[in-house]
């Protein structure tokens, strides 16, 4: 493992956290709140989960608001950013812009070209210009990180570990493609690559072919595999999983789900056991390969 | 163009057809008879579709009746075989084995495992061992490959033509991987990839993705690529194409779609153009690159 582990901040100017979809952005507010640090969270309108992000102190946002964050944020004495939660890629018409992102637009239409990466690496340079520092989630809150190792009790087996290895082979292949950051295999036959739908909607495919006899594996056999892109920038966009992820991979089938140790995000770690235990999957860190 | 073009047979024993599903066996039929050549059809129940199957002497047979298609193919003087249409790769429990398929169990369980050529692969070396030949689609109906070029009047444009070497690329990319032969690139960015699901599906998933305001490219804007993967044996599971995939590429919002020229049948030529018209959507044969 080699996370960058920062000594406890004490720092009395809080942390501004830009908040997509899902249970994460929760986990690293309070991540950050138990290591000595007040946070402001950005609430991104139609990513965010409201309920969440009423529990810290926080702004709502729309995409492409880039002057309102500004704004905000440095009245709010922030300097340092961490964009954290599912991100679905916005479609350019449903963004609005305002006036500071209008005059970053040529850059921002550039950011639409090319994948994920390109898009991400373009708004942390957008954000570095406004003179605000980006970090990742787990600098802030190293404990979200998936440990090495499985997480419950059942340990993937040979089968599982070789169509493990076949699915990480392809994430790797797919990689200068700048796609998505999941497969699953299943005895050595690739059921599903993931790209612009996500991890969920992978998984309910691999549900419904199931349904229409189109999966050649019995139930049980079969993994779900997500692994940072190589050369993939950590701080952001690293592969996350929750309680939920695992409920989706049991139904799907499967006999487990393997994830890179130290570049993976944990929602809720104890709920992921919890689920992995009840549904008979395993849940495993992998050491990380040397880069 | 590098096809292999068989001279007219004019011999008198018939050509036994496998049928899968779709337009294309009963093309590649009519073709062959048009040739001057017998054909009897093996048609794959659950595949095969019984109106285009009854227009042409034949035999419904099961996966799995190794025996049962021996026994009727020797009875009606066949000594080569082709095997063609879309194969929903089967579910191992919805196989019935006859007593000649129980005898290679080992042979049919292994071809089980890996992707779909080695499963092609596997079934071609099974019928050689009972003494048959097998022959691709195009070397008994050469007419059914799609001709290098536009079909219809709109070409590729510049933005197009990018999208389609960032497909290609990709699924060179994945071919040691032995997934599907199809991907969907817009703007650069890659959409969806084919694996188990098939074209449809994947075309489906972008009708829905748009729906959610998941896809960041206009209507218009992308492109499906469909091609073989490197080193794909020839005489079976080359990719299709008809007027049906026009229009869901058309309804994906998608600006056209192009194949390799050569190494890919199309069921209805004449249809296809003319869908594509209508549809304004560009289809495209790709002079194939040297192997």
């Amino acid at each position: 493992m080699d996370a960058e582990i920062r000594s406890q901040d004490t720092r009395t100017e809080p942390l501004a956290i830009v908040c997509g979809g899902g249970a994460v952005p929760a986990a690293v507010a309070e991540a950050a709140l138990r290591a000595g640090r007040r946070v402001v969270l950005f609430a991104i309108r139609g990513w965010a989960d409201p309920e969440l992000v009423a529990r810290f102190p926080h702004h709502w946002i729309a995409l492409g608001q880039l002057g309102r964050f500004v704004r905000l944020a440095r009245a709010e004495n922030c300097r340092e950013v961490v964009f954290i939660g599912s991100a679905l890629r916005p479609s350019l018409r449903s963004m609005r812009f305002d006036l500071a992102a209008l005059r970053h637009l040529p850059k921002a239409m550039a950011m639409f070209r090319g994948g994920d990466d390109h898009l991400l690496t373009a708004t942390a340079r957008l954000f570095e210009d406004y003179g605000f520092r980006l970090l990742g989630a787990h600098e802030v809150a190293p404990e979200i990180l998936m440990p090495e190792g499985a997480m419950g009790q059942l340990q993937p087996g040979a089968r599982e570990n070789a169509d493990i290895a076949r699915a990480l082979a392809l994430i790797h292949a797919i990689g200068p493609f700048d796609i998505g950051q999941g497969a699953v295999v299943a005895d050595q036959y690739v059921l599903a690559v993931e790209a612009a739908e996500g991890t969920d909607n992978m998984l309910a495919r691999i549900v419904e072919l199931r349904r229409l006899g189109r999966i050649p594996t019995p139930v049980g056999v079969g993994v779900l595999v997500k692994a940072p892109k190589p050369g993939q920038d950590n701080r952001f966009d690293l592969p996350a999983i929750g309680p939920k992820t695992v409920a989706e991979v049991a139904r799907a089938g499967l006999a487990g789900l393997a994830v890179i140790a130290g570049r993976t995000i944990v929602a809720e770690p104890a709920l992921v056991a919890l689920a992995a235990q009840r549904a008979k999957i395993f849940v495993v860190g992998l050491r990380d390969a040397p880069r």
